[in-house]
C-alpha cells in the first residue's frame, strides 16, 4: 500500500536494528485519513469473504479496527483486552502471550458473550513481528469454535517469524507493508508489495 | 442522545449501586453504528468551535475518538498511554491518576511532539465518573500551553463529582447521556438530557 509506506519513509523512526516507530501516525497519534486508506485496502484485500466480526487487542489495534469495520458494512469490533479490567466478565476465553519486547507474559482475554460459533472473524493488528499477539488471537477465536477469515496487519516485519507462525496455523496473512529489513538507518520493503 | 440511553437500557447490566456495564456496545465489543451517532453528536455540541486535535486515553477512548474524527475534518487523534510502552517517547507531558475503581494511582502520558501550544483540543472519553481522568487530560493539554475547547464525554455518572471537578477548571462539559442514579437496578436519566 503505496500511501503507507510512503508516511512510513517520511515520519518513522528506526531505533537499533529491529525497532520501527510510527508513533506520529499509527500507535500514539493517529493519522484518521490513512486509516480510512488502510480500512478500504483491508476490505479489498478481503473482498467477497464474509465476516461477521472484527477482533483486535488492545490498545493501538482499536482505531484501527474500528474505521475498518466502517468497510466492512459495519460489522462489530470486539477488542481483547491485556489489563485486568474491573468490569470483565470473569467467563472469558484466554490465552498466555509472551511479549518479547517487554519480556514478559501477559493475558489476553476476551468475554466468551462476544465471539460465538457462526462467528467468521477477521483479526487485525498494527505490527506482526514474532506472531505471538496475532496467534493469541487465533487461539481465542477458536477457543469460541468460530472461524478466522484471515489476520490483517498494517505493518509486518518480514525478518522475523510471524508470518510463518501464522501460516503454520493455515490462517491467511494480509500485511499493508511489508519490511525486508532495517539496516544502517533505512527501512527496506518487500519487492512484490 | 436518545439512542445511546435506549442501548443503555437495553444492554446495560447494573453491579451493585455504582457500576453500569456496557461492554456490549461500548468498551469491549463496539458497535460502529452507534459510535458513528456518537461522533456526529459531538460534532452537534461542538459546532462552530475550532477544534485541531482530540485527546483520549487508552483503551476504551480510542474507538470513540477515531470515529468521532471523521466528524471534525478527521482531525487527529492523540491517546494518552496508561501502560508503560516500550516504544514511547522519553520527553513526555505526564501526570498521576488516581483510578477508584482500581484504588491506585496511574502514569498518564503523551509524546510533547503530539501537543503543541497552537493546538484546541477537544478530549474525549467514554465515561466521567469523579473526573480523575479527564482531569489529568486537561492537566496535559495545559502543560502543552494548548487550549482544551471542552470535555466530551459518553456516559456521565451525575451522582459522582466528575462534572463539579472539570467545571471548576473552566471547562465545558458534554455528556451524551447523563445517569441521574442507579438504584434497585434501574438506571435513571437526567431528565433535561
Amino acid at each position: 500500500m503505496k500511501a503507507l509506506k510512503d508516511k512510513i519513509l517520511a515520519e518513522g523512526t528506526i531505533i537499533g536494528s529491529k525497532i520501527l516507530k510510527v508513533d506520529s501516525f499509527l500507535n500514539h497519534q493517529i493519522d484518521i485519513n490513512l486509516f480510512n486508506e488502510i480500512g478500504k485496502e483491508f476490505k479489498k484485500r478481503y473482498a467477497n469473504q464474509e465476516i461477521t466480526k472484527i477482533l483486535t487487542v488492545e490498545a493501538s489495534g482499536i482505531g484501527i479496527a474500528c474505521i475498518a469495520a466502517q468497510y466492512f458494512d459495519n460489522v462489530p469490533v470486539v477488542f481483547a483486552k491485556k489489563h485486568e479490567a474491573a468490569n470483565l466478565d470473569t467467563d472469558t476465553y484466554e490465552v498466555d502471550v509472551f511479549s518479547f519486547t517487554k519480556n514478559k507474559t501477559y493475558k489476553v482475554r476476551t468475554s466468551k458473550k462476544y465471539i460465538n460459533s457462526n462467528d467468521k472473524i477477521l483479526i487485525i493488528d498494527d505490527f506482526l513481528a514474532n506472531g505471538n499477539a496475532a496467534l493469541g488471537l487465533i487461539e481465542i477465536v477458536r477457543q469460541a469454535k468460530a472461524e478466522v477469515v484471515g489476520v490483517g496487519i498494517v505493518i509486518e516485519k518480514a525478518f522475523q517469524s510471524g508470518r510463518n507462525v501464522i501460516e503454520k496455523e493455515g490462517v491467511k496473512v494480509e500485511s499493508l507493508a511489508i519490511i525486508e529489513s532495517i539496516k544502517d538507518n533505512e527501512v527496506t520493503f518487500q519487492m512484490s508489495r
